[in-house]
């Protein structure tokens, strides 16, 4: 690091705090930094600092938010009695983006995972149990479709029924467009399992 | 994208102006600064305003130095009669680690490519040129062993040749712990006519 100018050290230095940045490819943003327009460079900076100073978690569904509630939670076009629980925010965006999803969301941000010590009580799942307060009539887990994702859609499950709240999960199956020679055997089983009469 | 809060949007939205980070990529980083010490968020937004500033070209090699002349070009540790020419400053760095060439560089930041528009007025052979005032003994041309680092080095060495300036240029030939079998024929060609006597 010593050959660079001291800035240009520190700036690659500092990069390489994201993820799936290394030493590499911190030089390689670094010199593309340097020779981006300053405008754009300090837009790009304030944006960070923006974005990690103001943005935090909506009061009911737990998104990220600009504000207290998020605009889903806030808009009157979503119905409040339905609440889709998912792992991430990306998650969440990845159901928003389908555009046929007309409930409102609750992002746990993990799933229960024991073998790296991550139990139920630190992904938000309390503060999922607090807005069933008898307005809700259904929960829709969409947890992710591996160990974890099923661990956690078992768990909140089981103390969502004895709420007497109505819990469904996502169907797990072929992927649309996908090749049946590809697709493992544990999805050929769901599959299977969660055929449909035509 | 309108999924996102405004903050969010507008920071994944800056992020996919670094090379190689798509939508995908943007949002995983945006996700990853929200969640950083704040304190870390600032001193990357700071480093990036501060390189894109501050860092400018040595007046003599060209590469990138905080003040008017490099470590390296004000050092008097370093052997001015001897220039090696690299294309980037990323080239000069690899040279560097190496520890064992003690004298100048030259960045031309860049190499010749008429398929891409890069001519010889594109990268920094005129400075190169100037620095050769009587004072320089050798040249040392480290471009690329592709097409385009040939044809530069060929098209600086018949400069320089009329100034009466001894040019050399790297050796090619066979990497060290390079597996033959494995390695390309031009490389293999380039390794025999390169042969030294034992």
């Amino acid at each position: 690091m010593e050959y660079y100018t001291n800035r240009m050290s520190k700036l690659i230095e500092s990069l390489q705090g994201l993820p799936g940045v290394g030493a590499k490819t911190a030089q390689r943003l670094a010199f593309h930094i340097i020779g981006m327009p300053e405008e754009k460079v300090t837009m790009m900076a304030e944006s960070m600092i923006d974005a990690r100073k103001n943005v935090c978690y909506c009061k009911s569904c737990q998104t990220l938010t600009d504000g207290e509630l998020c605009p889903i939670c806030s808009s009157e076009k979503r119905n409040k009695r339905t609440i889709m629980v998912v792992e991430t925010v990306r998650d969440m965006v990845a159901y928003e983006k389908t555009d046929s999803y007309k409930g409102v969301y609750h992002v746990l941000h993990g799933a229960i995972s024991p073998m790296v010590g991550i139990g139920p009580n630190d992904i938000r799942i309390k503060e999922l149990i607090t807005r069933l307060n008898g307005d809700v009539d259904e929960v829709i887990i969409a947890t992710n479709s591996n160990v974890e994702g099923e661990s956690t859609a078992i768990y909140i499950s089981k103390l969502i029924k004895t709420l007497g709240v109505k819990v469904t999960r996502i169907a797990s199956g072929v992927p649309v467009g996908g090749d049946l020679e590809y697709i493992d055997e544990i999805t050929l089983m769901r599959a299977l399992e969660g055929r449909k009469e035509l």
